[in-house]
């Protein structure tokens, strides 16, 4: 037993020869992000406290998709979802349709805090964000160069593409609105347990290139992509609406629960059980401090530690 | 084994003296909507098609909390949202935030079968409704005088309330922004099973008085409101937020499939271990064409039959 916390930055088809700064870039990022984690759990802040914190760095850091950085809709917009959720007492907040707001995880936290509610979408939870002084930015703050020419390409071959998507090669079957095909998907989050077995999960992200106007995935709904009750705490990431068609983080939990099997047998059996190969990466800790970071795609970015001295950052 | 059905009007505290012309009105509807159920499993209609007729005529009645009837949010409007899943191929779909389409239900499905999404929200989700032709109404088509009066007294007594709601006595303790204590809750669902056991679910809700403007509750919620798979559907109905949080609909299959419970003990033991004593009710049928629809609460508007000739009218 002893604290433990695994965070991602989006799993996907991510190419072996992924450009050095790119590359680099993101396992800085990672690292930061894992740091500041690790300071917050030694200073015995809370597990909830300290998936929001790192949720906030991810969604402000622009490589990754939520926050700033995240892919643009179809419209040329963003609209960020995110999602917190407390293992003890089952608390949760969520929020989606974001166009303004900076942290939408912070959002999700106050969501959960300050209303009678769960969920929070669109021009309701704007309206609320601005009640709650939340920092906001005009949309444009969001948009990065990189998703103006994600979206330009997902555009000019008129199919739904995914963020970290290389430039579409010319010999590649072209399919109108259809997930599957798509070679890379992102999302960030993370999970963190204390040494009294206390745990938190959170998730942020900006969906998918050129998706649809008001297109809700699986980040902000509980038991999809974020779940945390007294056995672990799980985040998803990848395609969305696999990840819902497959209660992903509900089931993580729930095979634990009613299954009897250990946090690695329980999300090893949901990535070979719960969804098409190439579709999911998860993060999960349980309540004693193990960590799993399976996927099924060809690469999760992803870093984790413990108590003990583990620490690692890795993406393939 | 042969086909079952089951629907639901609502679960909450309902009055043992509820007016006679109010009792005799939603009966009348239950047993209309049953019929017509009924009449297309026996026409060997699929069980998806079933419970998005059901689900239309139920929408379409004033006496529930769906569709036309539905309540009003903080600001007066309805903000309609609704879920339809197949269990065979576990494909779904779902909307929140409608303020104008008639059949929320059928848009689901829309957005299951045209788009490479599941879940679409609000401004998107209108837009995608009239792109799709579906008919649709003035907000005021889809407001009652009774849910007119159910706010106006919400925000008298300055709390949330659910619909259903008796006046609220003065003595009764007012609590703000407190779901709890309130005393009626409701929605609307169905669930079918044919003889060869395809299953499918589906529900649809105006969510609660003076809700927040963009709420979400469990209704859309795969997993939460709505469910299902090759082993039951499961449609819930109650405190939307506790429904999210024990995953209520999803739990009912898992109980099935990782603790190879019966039906009848899966929805027994998620009303006694997964939601609060008064906030929950459900109606599931299993592939072997079972029926359960217990609830927590004291009552919930359901009917129910079977092919053998079984047939069910209950409140209390």
């Amino acid at each position: 037993m002893g604290w433990a916390i695994a965070l991602h930055g989006g799993a996907g088809d991510i190419p072996l020869n992924l450009p050095q700064h790119e590359k680099e870039g993101r396992e800085t990022a990672l690292q930061h992000c894992l740091d500041i984690g690790v300071t917050a759990l030694k200073a015995a802040h809370s597990p909830l406290d300290v998936v929001e914190l790192v949720v906030r760095e991810l969604e402000n850091h622009p490589l990754f998709n939520a926050g700033r950085g995240s892919v643009l809709n179809t419209e040329g917009n963003v609209e960020m979802e995110a999602c917190i959720m407390d293992g003890n007492t089952k608390k949760c907040g969520a929020v989606s349709g974001l166009k303004t707001v900076v942290n939408a995880v912070s959002l999700a936290r106050l969501v959960m805090e300050k209303t009678p509610h769960i969920y929070l979408g669109f021009e309701g939870a704007e309206a609320f964000a601005k009640e709650q002084g939340v920092e906001t930015q005009e949309p444009s703050h969001f948009i990065t160069p990189a998703n103006i020419e994600r979206l330009k390409q997902a555009k000019e071959a008129n199919r739904v593409q995914l963020d970290y998507t290389q430039p579409i090669q010319n010999d590649v079957k072209i399919e109108t609105h259809n997930v599957n095909g798509d070679s890379q998907l992102g999302t960030v989050g993370c999970v963190a347990v204390d040494g009294d077995g206390n745990l938190a999960a959170a998730t942020s992200t900006g969906g998918f290139v050129n998706k649809m106007v008001g297109r809700i995935g699986d980040t902000p709904i509980i038991g999809a992509g974020t779940y945390a009750n007294t056995f672990c705490a799980v985040s998803a990431t990848g395609k969305g609406e696999d990840i819902i068609r497959g209660t992903i983080a509900r089931d993580v939990a729930a095979l634990m629960e009613y299954k009897h099997l250990s946090l690695k047998e329980a999300t090893a059996y949901v990535l070979e059980n719960g969804a098409p190969q190439g579709s999911v990466g998860l993060i999960a800790v349980s309540a004693a401090g193990e960590i799993a970071m399976p996927f099924n795609t060809t690469g999760m970015f992803r870093a984790s530690a413990t108590q003990d001295g583990y620490s690692q950052i890795a993406i393939h």
